[in-house]
């Protein structure tokens, strides 16, 4: 029972970093002696000391004979930092609780292992559902290479993204759009299509009322990479870093034009229109981008649905009905003829945000 | 907080009579002397004595200086049964709570007015939205002569209600089918379009493990009585009450031939190839059908949206994407232009249902 408390709270403390870690996990510690915590903290930002060295920090002398309770295994690599394992052993740490282990193959496992064989108790599991959802694009990241990808999606309650002449601002209220700015500043990169910028001209930043806000990094998709030089992602790609993928299709003067606006433009060749989704992810993967958020119409969405290259998708129901024949919803395609060749997804988290439903659905 | 747990209680023992009691509402009464529960009742099924009487039989001489409580304002007139009002005042019942006034028109105020006349206190309005939405139907009835119309809806996650190709068995789960079962029973009549019935020959049946089950009447528009003379629906004509909707373009040969088959058919004039959903809900209440649920494809789920003629729409959304321009949402017909003109809606019930989600939304 204790240790369900104590481990609540070290994930509480690893949700603090959200946003700020990657490409690092997000990390909690709490250290206890004789029931009292003596330390916590939590990996803050890549490149600061992980969580437990901040616990032991604040544990000091506390922690010799004492317990730790940590979100993931502790590491026993050496990165920018020196690996934990070692600290824990010199501290005298008696016993670690883990949630769950590193997906991290130079860790998994590794760490729990070093601290064993120094004699200390190792016990792991607890919350490990949370805990692994809570680096679910580390996870991802660590065991492929490639960015977690979340498709995010605004609709009516009769399925439509936007009206028949492509009407959409807003669908959904004031607070489900303010879920979508957290889910951008927590997002390594947020990915649209040219045709989403030319029409909508969005921002694609995260607006929160909030200090310290890491803004994504704004990546466009555009086969012939025609994509509006006045629009906003463009005037601002001085200030706010955006990489736009194109095919050999892109001329070289539009490359060198958009290069000299500030834009780092990636050519993948490609034998069709389109720009191969997986090659994206790949180079973004190489990029150190951890997750990516889609926040595109129907053509891209399908894309990603069809081709399988997703992980998630985080619908936004909205309270109202739209109509239409020809008003999109968000997969278009050929489609299946059979109901029982649709693709099953896994429904995980529904709740109501504002006057919105919020619904997280999982690629199975 | 006594007052809430005995009330709570009452509410409890008046959905045990849901799908029983049309025309008349869901009612339970609970009466307590001493802090201690000494009689329980509900209304058991249309005809059958009030809760109230039911929960004073069951007191007895305890009831004299008790408190009763009662989700629904007690009735001041003879309908099939006397006036509850002169049996609680002749029990000697000292206070009488109440959680919301009757929209019957006949008592709406007058049923409490009587028992304060009569020296009893009376109080209004604990769980008044819970106990007002428990007769949802029962209050639209009353107040208009129309029934309660809730519209059903299967989609999937992209908000088709089928394939390109019409395949619609099965998107949701067995767990949300049972729930549309339990809906069937507790609605006095299934509405649906010919169309359906000559793609999907549908049942149209409540199908539940159940002792006394009431099937609700099938109601089929058709303009021109075209249906499938093999469906279901026509071939258990003569055991499940069935009425069918036309236009006077139904011919003479066709309205005898399907009264032969026990079908009742009502010719509704028209200058459209459509019967007036408005006239049909009319008619439809002439014969005390208080709610209706539209079980229907996108043609007639349209014409109940575009006309306004609807009161709910419950919406299982499933776990999987179906995909395709051309697979049908519920709602299609010309549509809005402009996202500022969609029709609100109000999400009230959220749920899981087994894997799928259950949205219940009210117009506004």
């Amino acid at each position: 029972m204790e240790d369900r408390q104590f481990m609540e709270r070290a994930l509480k403390l690893a949700e603090k970093g959200r946003g700020r870690t990657s490409p690092n996990p997000l990390v909690g510690c709490v250290i206890v002696r004789d029931g009292e915590i003596v330390g916590e903290g939590y990996h803050e930002q890549a490149g600061l000391p992980h969580a437990e060295i901040n616990a032991l920090k604040q544990a000091g002398d506390r922690a010799a004979g004492a317990t730790m309770y940590v979100s993931l295994e502790p590491c026993n690599i050496h990165g920018r930092t020196p690996p934990c394992t070692d600290t824990i052993i010199s501290a005298g740490i008696k016993k670690v609780v883990v949630a769950t282990d590193d997906s991290n193959p130079k860790v998994a496992g590794k760490g729990m292992a070093v601290l064993k064989k120094a004699g200390i108790q190792v016990e792991c599991g607890i919350f490990k559902d949370r805990a692994r959802k809570l680096n679910e694009s580390y996870n991802k990241y660590m065991t492929t290479g490639l960015p977690f990808v979340t498709l995010k999606v605004a609709m009516s309650l009769d399925g439509k993204i936007a009206t028949k002449t492509g009407s959409s601002r807003w669908i959904t209220g004031e607070e489900a759009r303010e879920v979508v700015h957290r889910m951008r500043a927590d997002s390594d990169a947020v990915l649209t299509g040219a045709g989403t910028v030319n029409a909508d001209n969005p921002s694609l930043t995260a607006r929160l009322d909030e200090e310290g806000i890491r803004q994504p990094v704004r990546v466009i998709l555009s086969g012939d990479g025609s994509i509006d030089e006045n629009s906003y992602v463009v005037t601002s790609a001085r200030d706010l870093q955006t990489i736009l993928f194109a095919t050999e299709k892109i001329t070289l003067r539009k490359k060198d034009r958009l290069e000299a606006l500030g834009i780092e433009v990636v050519v993948i060749k490609s034998d069709k229109a389109y720009v191969s989704l997986r090659r994206v992810l790949a180079e973004l993967g190489k990029r150190q981008i951890v997750s990516v958020m889609v926040e595109a119409g129907t053509a891209l969405i399908t894309a990603f649905i069809e081709s399988g290259a997703y992980d998630k998708t985080v619908v936004f129901v909205a309270p109202k009905v739209i109509g239409g024949k020809d008003a999109p919803t968000f997969f278009a395609g050929s489609g299946i003829s059979d109901i029982k060749d649709a693709s099953d997804l896994k429904f995980s988290d529904i709740k109501k945000v504002g006057k919105d439903v919020m619904i997280e659905a999982y690629k199975k």
